[in-house]
């Protein structure tokens, strides 16, 4: 095996892929994964040694960027000394990244859970508010992506659930605020923030408040589209939970470690959730890992009475040191404060530039690394650049501009009709200028779609 | 961090797991967990100097042992390389897992799903099976587990399951075969395994075979007490499947990758599922990985049509560069066969040695290094030495059993009135004399429990 671009390797890679490999989300003929055959930093290349700056970071969980050193060396060291042990042990690495985690989470949430990822986190956390309340129901947004799995997927507000949804799973969707798509004939951020508010207010009287185990929000919700909520609103769910005894979990899979430019999502809002579930960027993806903080009130829940759930890899110790090697990283190096100086000084000041050069961009959102271009056929209507879960066909204005991208040396991260801007939360001023010139060119081919061009 | 016993980094552990880890089905101030310092091989040790035989292999997922050198070693070099990727592209480490593979599973199971765990594999299957037949209900077994998620639990059939049985994940539970308690008033195995079947096949037609998208079985259950099924079986539930258009899916995440002294249980019983989720031994839980090894037929379902299921960290490279060196080093060093020859040498044989000596030893079950001691207050009554879902008092006689084993410095694994006996399948001939010296004395203490001492 070799990492050197060598076409005959990544033609063996490939055939072997597309022979034994089934792919998440995808018609398994229909698809051609690019063998990539190495990766450092804020770029990765292929066979043929064409190189590719990411501004996908993954499936947004490349943090620190790929190869980080210390990250590589502590997982080899931790390989060498326990890669593994069974969870019901105290383990050095898993004790560690717990209270290095506890120590960044806000308030109170000075237990962790450790799962494997972002969907049996969420799993698990609606378990907890469940048996914490007695309650049987779940309220989640549409426009939300909360895992995979059946419970996670049903939680889910986007056509992925459509295939899969049993009707059964005690969850009711309502709206989240998002002005440029208002829900609520909003005209302004306050108007917006005010409306979903009441909104929320009364689905939680019609379904019953003592029904209600759980309100399950992305902080800053990010597959559905990077939107991050006007100010209050977060606050104001907090009280509605608190009003009626309903367990108020953020999901920070996306958001959380540093891609807010603020260690969690929730802190750029003040506000304290009771149970707030991680992965991606707890370690950057490097082992899989993800885990649900847990407030001083739901741990006493399960202080004498047994919590029913678990997992075999639950605080995997090489999982977990890869955590420690990140989240020390990231603070020695001041990663997280790199992404909000740069997200504030460079990509938003240039996003908010290419808006107003491209008519196929309506708008501009984001923080931190953490951006959306919201692509439209027309500013006016703001009509998508292409109709909601298009596939084929129908789906081909992004097909081409995701090509032209590529074809100037920039992955980006394609969902529906936005492009969202999410490098490594390392990325350099340089490197952000160079994709951001990219991405200028590719929008030229967006506009070709426009009613406009 | 150091992994030399010193007492006081391990009172440091403890403080710091105490402090900030909630630990997986537990109640979290009712338990004590032991700070590993190190392990090898077969043993681990505290960090005052204590070292355990180990008879679990955690959970049944160190199949290989701990620290093999070349996983390790291939884990160090994959991580220098490419820690981590997406999954939509092809990856060197990911082809070669899924390869490697697909060349051991049986039939046509040639296309590989990756998961994080045993939980999210069986999720995916069940995923599969219900949108490949159109169909909503799964049966599964009583004396089963599945997994720690919402679909899973339900799916699982023990204690665990209630209080997140939510009764409406479609699932519908029957009664495997299993003679020392059977359910079906038989007397031999033939009579066991005819019964069991018909069992199957009535309530098959009254829920409705159109109904019925799976059956989920482990193949040798594990969990709830190593039970080989009766020859003939399996391949009986093949049939009522293959009548009814009923998807087959056999749970090999314990059974899999060298437990039974085969590559997979399914190879002992000569029966070919159309799904098969596996986990644990695929890479002896050195990195986080499972996964759905897949027929021709159901892949066929998602060749053009895209699959709605999927996880961020589905094909990790480094889980992946694990299982390649796992598989490897299980070919090169005769793992499988060493679990297979002294299985069948050593522990059978001792076991009923023992089971002769001990009036608590009510059946001794297994295969490779595979194998439960049903321990009852009675063997005419066969009275489990504990009831059902026993905690605290109730539970004291395991718990006197399992604190002699550790005295005589084994590490047993208890589950309600059993213990198993599950080391690595690397273990020797020695190290399973050593412990089955340690677990005769143990069983003294257990013999004072019973009706005749
Ligand atoms: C907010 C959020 N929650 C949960 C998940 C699911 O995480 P995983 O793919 O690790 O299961 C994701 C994945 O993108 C996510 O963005
Ligand atoms: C047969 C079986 N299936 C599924 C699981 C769940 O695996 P995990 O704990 O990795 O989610 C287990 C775990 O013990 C198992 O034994």
């Amino acid at each position: 095996m070799t990492a050197q671009p060598n076409p005959e390797t990544g033609a063996a890679v490939k055939a072997a892929d597309r022979a034994h490999v089934f792919h998440s989300w995808s018609a398994q003929e229909l698809i051609d994964p690019l063998a990539v055959a190495g990766a450092k930093g804020s770029y990765f290349w292929d066979y043929e040694g064409r190189r590719y700056l990411d501004f996908t970071s993954g499936l947004v969980f490349t943090n620190i960027g790929h190869q980080h050193p210390k990250v590589v060396a502590a997982i080899q060291e931790q390989a060498g000394r326990m890669a593994t042990f069974a969870p019901a042990f105290a383990v050095e690495a898993r004790s560690e990244a717990a209270r290095l985690i506890a120590e960044r989470t806000p308030g109170d949430l000075d237990k962790v859970f450790f799962t494997n990822g972002g969907a049996d986190a969420v799993e698990h956390a609606v378990r907890m508010a469940r048996l914490h309340t007695g309650r049987p129901k779940v309220l989640s947004a549409y426009r939300s992506y909360h895992g995979g799995t059946q419970q996670t997927i049903n939680l889910t507000g986007d056509p992925r659930r459509w295939a899969s949804d049993s009707g059964t799973a005690g969850v009711v969707h309502f709206w989240a605020p998002f002005l440029y798509r208002s829900r609520f004939y909003a005209q302004t951020q306050e108007q917006e923030c005010a409306r979903a508010l009441e909104h929320l207010e009364t689905t939680i009287a019609f379904e019953g408040p003592a029904t209600i185990a759980a309100i399950v929000l992305e902080t800053v919700p990010g597959t559905a589209g990077v939107m991050p909520p006007p100010p209050g609103y977060l606050a104001g769910v907090r009280e509605l939970c608190d009003k009626h005894g309903i367990v108020f979990v953020l999901d920070e899979v996306m958001a959380g470690f540093g891609r807010t430019g603020t260690w969690f999502a929730a802190d750029l809002y003040d506000v304290v959730p009771d149970l707030m579930t991680f992965a991606k960027g707890v370690n950057s993806g490097y082992v899989p890992l993800g885990g649900v903080a847990i407030s001083g009130a739901i741990a006493e829940t399960f202080a004498r009475r047994p919590y029913p759930g678990g997992l075999t890899y639950s605080g995997h110790p090489l999982a977990c040191a890869a955590a420690v090697a990140t989240i020390n990283v990231m603070a020695e190096e001041g990663i997280v404060e790199n992404a909000a100086r740069l997200g504030e000084s460079v990509v938003g000041p240039a996003l908010r530039g290419l808006a107003e050069r491209h008519p196929s961009v309506g708008e501009v959102r984001g923080v931190g690394m953490f951006w959306a271009l919201e692509l439209v056929r027309n500013r006016e209507t703001r009509e998508p650049l292409i109709p909601y879960d298009a596939t084929g066909e129908a789906a081909a204005p992004m097909a081409a501009f995701a090509a032209a991208a590529k074809a100037e040396g920039l992955w980006p991260f394609v969902n529906m009709n936005r492009t969202h801007v999410v490098p490594p939360c390392t990325v350099s001023e340089a490197e952000l200028k160079e994709g951001l010139a990219a991405l200028d060119s590719a929008l030229s081919v967006a506009d070709g779609f426009t009613d406009r061009p």
